[in-house]
């Protein structure tokens, strides 16, 4: 693949673009303190925009829902420590306001402004706090790393990155670590580009890479209410309007976003609550797509699978017995599993692998699951995380 | 409701049933060290069955299956630490002798002789251990508590009880204590009685049954490849033959039935892998039946909600977020969300309640959260335990 990832690159790497953060005083956790941040372009953009598809969603996704249909947006401003989700009228009037307080820090029309916020539900927005804090924010061509620090909550690290295709950058940052199982869009994402991209082609591309990569993303099966990817693009760095078919750069910015959405899906997962590995999920042999994405999703919510993933024990068992009850379609003679690129189950019996070996490459960073169903030729990777102590322990004390 | 419970009966104490069990050295774990059972009735049985929808499933679930399909059964040869799942055609062949020596034990046709295993995964049966095993057990009207015992894996303590109806006794067990999500029938639970109860008219009963009471747990959302559910009805308290209609009987029989399988389902999830509490979960104003038992289902699962219950953290966010993913159908204006009887959440927004009062009531031994959708008059209650530090350890050192 021709997209190569860059970790030092973030929101700002792309022409035309500026953000900042800074400490507002939501946040009472979390390395860094930042709190409330602004991301804009300096030109007019496309948007496009994918949302949860839960249905009891936060005020920040009404906001947007409304401001990026079919009009111009350019901004967002985000605030992390409370979701302002489940707060009725009163939480939607709030977050118009901020908006309103960004659009005039930034000397643009306040309905060019999106809004996302990232923390407990059911509270409501302190808007003294974010007034002083949307004041005090300077936003500089250098600044995406700070705000990709600012939208963190349980994260234990920033996670951003930028790639190139033709003469364009691409970059983007995202957030999430708990109530993490993408449903059309995931937690917050934040991309955008300096290449002059069409539209209804951004959406299009976005909502097809999202399908792929984020929502095959999970951490703990907890879909959540504020889940947003907006991305940008204000063709900073000049040339034709890019639409589908113009080749090869319509092809080539499907392939940067893909791999630069699957970057950060993989690091949200390396990042999820409490967890000490990141595990992929390789799904082949399904009816359809949709089958093997499913059972990507059973597999990697198991919380069965996901302890014995923490404690690098290879019991096949918990995996065939995720793949039974999932749903999907399997001929199960031809049913095989795989671990760390280890054949464990086949022809309907163990394999008479060395468990030894199998137990020393699960304590790598990453590991590999593989399951072919022998149904079909559908296909699907996703990624998840393991289970460990340190999750119960963040989200019994997390308290209201 | 007329049905008492009471906690010290067992499957021995209906009339003309004996048990029994022994060490046979398959199980390495837990207290007690009984790992065969055997329980049979001395008189001809009517008998339902329940069994798991895990596609792939155990040679035990296979054999049974062939055998409950409208022949007579009359006994059950029972091994706890290895499930026989995935084990392929030696394990068909193991589990079929494993009731040939019961039945020679029993001195009944092995026909009529049921088998349940349950444990880990992909492992053969050692058939020498279990020929000497069943060969060592001594059957006796008193041997329902060891048969309790013998069936346990990581279940932390036996789960029995029986219940009078007319002149007859219902008495049960079950065991269960991880891979807990039954679907149509749960882990292993044995019943029997000594009404004489038709076969038509007991499979239906004890359908219904489990699905409003086993099939509405869930300790971690995994389907075990072994649920099975066994009633065994023998008459062995004499009277003229139930069937549907049969009044007043029939009623008290299905309200007895359902009393047994309620009590022992909430002792199941009480015992949940590092279960502290239970969890009961009471949704109304579901648009369907079928909805508000899915909606217990997601509720039951979700991560969040039980780390949680764990910590006693009235964090009634993340139970609205469950709600909203579900996919049930909801009126918003109109969901209220009650925690151990306090409303916390209702009108779109969050009451003015005591965090610390509701927190002080979640520490008691059970936490009922109810739950109103305003979208039909369906109900649904179900069980479920909170997530814990001590289950990630079970699960991660629990090795194949």
């Amino acid at each position: 693949m021709a997209s190569t990832i860059d970790p030092s690159g973030s929101v700002t790497s792309p022409k035309g673009f500026v953000a900042g953060a800074t400490y507002a005083g939501m946040k009472t956790y979390g390395e860094g303190k930042l709190d409330v941040a602004l991301l804009a372009s300096q030109l007019p953009c496309s948007v496009a925009a994918t949302f949860t598809k839960n249905l009891l969603h936060s005020a920040s996704v009404d906001i947007n829902r409304t401001r990026v249909a079919g009009r111009p947006a350019r901004a967002v401003v985000v605030n992390a420590g409370i979701a302002n989700s489940s707060t009725g009228a009163r939480g939607l009037a709030d977050g118009e306001r901020a908006t309103e307080l960004a659009g005039a820090r930034l000397g643009i029309d306040p309905r060019e402004v999106l809004i996302c916020s990232t923390g407990v539900i059911g509270q409501f927005l302190p808007m003294e706090k974010i007034e002083a804090g949307i004041g005090a924010i300077k936003v500089t061509s250098a600044g995406g790393h700070d705000f990709a620090r600012a939208i963190m909550t349980t994260d234990t690290r920033p996670k951003h990155a930028s790639v190139r295709f033709g003469p364009y950058t691409l970059g983007g940052c995202t957030k999430g670590s708990g109530m993490i199982h993408p449903n059309m869009a995931t937690m917050l994402a934040f991309l955008t580009t300096d290449a002059p991209v069409a539209a209804g082609f951004l959406q299009r591309t976005l909502s097809g890479v999202v399908e792929r990569s984020f929502n095959l993303l999970s951490i703990d099966g907890d879909t959540s209410p504020s889940d947003t990817v907006l991305l940008f693009a204000n063709g900073g760095a000049g040339g034709a309007v890019i639409d589908a078919g113009a080749a090869p750069l319509a092809g080539e910015f499907e392939e940067a976003l893909d791999a630069l959405c699957t970057y950060l899906a993989k690091e949200m997962a390396r990042d999820g609550e409490g967890a000490t590995k990141l595990i992929e999920f390789r799904v082949s042999g399904a009816a359809s797509v949709g089958e093997a994405r499913s059972l990507v999703r059973a597999l990697s919510t198991s919380y069965l699978l996901k302890s014995a993933m923490h404690g690098a024990d290879p019991n096949w068992g918990r995996i065939v017995a995720v793949v039974g009850r999932s749903g999907v379609a399997v001929s199960e003679p031809a049913v095989t599993v795989g671990i760390c690129g280890i054949c464990v189950f086949e022809g309907e019996q163990p394999t008479s692998f060395d468990a030894e070996r199998v137990s020393e490459a699960m304590r790598g960073d990453t590991v590999v699951i593989e399951v072919e169903l022998g149904a079909g030729d559908g296909t699907a990777t996703g990624w998840g995380c393991d289970l460990s102590a340190e999750y119960v322990s963040i989200n019994a004390d997390y308290h209201t």
